[in-house]
C-alpha cells in the first residue's frame, strides 16, 4: 500500500476536524494518510453499521466514499463541501475491515473532481472492490493568501 | 403531507426488515408511510449524526436518501439492492428534523428508477430541500408467483 | 403543455446562442419555451440520430437532456457551463418526436441544480418518459450588475 | 498507448454494429481497439460537433464517453444497453482530436460497471483529460451457450 503522499500537517488538520464531528467519532473512521490530492481511510465493521442481511449498510459505504473524496479535495483546496457524488455498489461488503481510497482527477477554481474506491479487506489483507464513486467537491472561498494546510486547519477552528 | 399511498402490509414488512438492521436501529430512521412506489421517512437529528460544522453529516443525508429510494422500489419489486445513486447537496441540513421522500419513476424487470428528496423541517413544519437523489435499484430475482408484499416480507425472514 | 413561464427576451438570447453552435444547427433542436428556471425543447428524429437498433442514439438523448438542463440554468444565471450530469435511460426512444423539459431545483452562487426529463411523443401527442437527468451546472462569473437576460445574450457575442 | 487487449473478432463485430447506426456514421467515431473489457475510440472534431464557444459540444463528449463505456461492457457481456451514466466535464475540448478510453470495473450478471475518460489530444499527441464518466450498463439476456464475440456479432444481425 503506497502511502508516500502522506503529509503530516494536512493529516493533523483533517484528524482535528474529524474529532469535532459527532458522526466521524461514532463511525470510527480512521485516516491512514492524506496529501497531494490523495487519501486512504479505514473503518472497522461493527454490528451497528450493518443492514438486514448482516453486511455493511450502503449508507456507511456511501459515507466512507464521500468522506474520502471530500478529504482528498481538502488536501489541495482547503475548506470544501460536497456538491454531488455518484456511487455504484459492486458487491456486498462482508469483511471486518473496509478501506477507501480517493484521488483528485482535476482541481478547478470552483469545483474539484475526485474518484474514490471502497474495498472489503479480508483477514489476509486481500482487497475486493465493493463500490466506486465519482464526486464533485465545491471549494469554499477563502482569502487568496491562505495555504491549503492552513485552510484545512481552519476547518477545526470554525467547527 | 399526502400519505394516502400508505399500505399497512408493506409498511409492516419494511419496519421488520429495518428492525433487523443495526444501522437503521442506531440512526433512528422512522418510516412514516410506504406503498405504490412511494415512501416517506424521518430522522431526528442528534449530536452523533453531525459533521464538524454542527450540521447533519452528508453521509447521514445520503443514507436517508438511499434508504428512501430503495424502500420505494421495494414497495413494488420486493427484495432489492441499490446498484447506484447520485446525490446533490443543495444546502446544509440545520434543523432538528430531516424528512425524505422517494417515488418510483420507472419499474423495469432488472432495475427500478427512483427519485428522492431530503428536506430540513423546521419547528413550524416548513420544509427546505437539502438534497436530491436519483437512484437505480436492482431487483433481486424471486419466484414469479410471489407478490410484492410477500417478497418485501421475505426480506425479514432471510435477514 | 404549460409554457406560461415563457420569456421572449431569454428565448431570443438562447436561440441566437444555439444558432452559433454547429451541433445545435445539425441536430435541429428547437426551443419551445424558456424562462424562470424552466425550459422545453423538441427534436425531430432522423435516420442519422439513430443507433443500430433504429432507436434514437443514447448520445442524442443525453445531449438533449444536457442542453435542456443547462438552458434552464441559463434562464436564471446567465452564462453557464455543465459541470456534471447523471442520466438514466428508462426505455428506447422509438417515436418520431422527442421532447425534453428541465427545471431548476436550486440556484446556488457557484452551481445550479437542475432536473430534466426526456419524452418520446407519439403521433397522438402522448408522452412516454425515456430518460431522467440530474445536472449540476456551473455559473460562469460575470459583473455583478449584469441581468440574467443580458448575460444569456452575451453568450452570443462571445461565441 | 497500450492497445494489447485488442481482439479482432470483437472489433469486427463492434464496427459492423456501428456501421448500422446513423449517429455513429455521422459522428465519425473510430474504434481503435476493443477486447477484454477495454476500449479505445477517437473522433475528429468538425464544425458541426461544436457549441457556441467553438469547443466540442458536451453532447458529443457525452456520446463518446457513453459509447466507449457500453462497448467496453459489450466486449465481455455481448448485447448491452446503457442503464445510467454520470459524466463530469473538467475542461473544454479544444483540440482537433478527441480520444476516449473505457474499462470494466466489475461485471455482474445484470449490470456491468464501467469507467471512462475523454481526452483532448493536441497535434503533438499530448492528452489532456476533459471528462470522466462512470456508467452502469445493463446486460440484455441471451441464450447461456452464446459466447461474448458471437453475442456482440448478433447485434449487427438484429439491427
Amino acid at each position: 500500500m503506497d502511502l508516500s503522499y502522506s503529509n503530516a500537517a494536512i493529516e493533523r488538520a483533517l484528524r482535528n476536524s474529524a474529532a469535532s464531528s459527532g458522526f466521524n467519532r461514532w463511525s470510527g473512521m480512521r485516516l491512514l494518510a492524506a496529501g497531494g490530492g490523495q487519501v486512504c481511510l479505514e473503518i472497522d465493521v461493527r454490528e451497528d453499521l450493518t443492514q438486514h442481511h448482516g453486511f455493511v449498510h450502503g449508507g456507511i459505504v456511501g459515507a466512507l466514499a464521500d468522506t474520502a473524496c471530500s478529504w482528498a479535495a481538502a488536501t489541495l483546496a482547503g475548506d470544501v463541501v460536497t456538491a454531488s457524488y455518484t456511487i455504484q455498489f459492486h458487491a456486498p461488503a462482508t469483511s471486518a475491515l473496509l478501506r477507501a481510497r480517493a484521488n483528485v482527477i482535476k482541481q478547478g477554481r470552483r469545483n474539484v473532481s475526485v474518484e474514490g474506491q471502497v474495498y472489503s479487506v479480508d483477514s489476509g489483507g486481500f482487497e475486493r472492490r465493493v463500490a466506486t464513486a465519482l464526486a464533485l467537491i465545491a471549494v469554499v472561498p477563502a482569502p487568496a493568501s491562505t495555504s491549503a494546510a492552513t485552510r484545512v486547519a481552519s476547518r477545526t477552528t470554525h467547527a
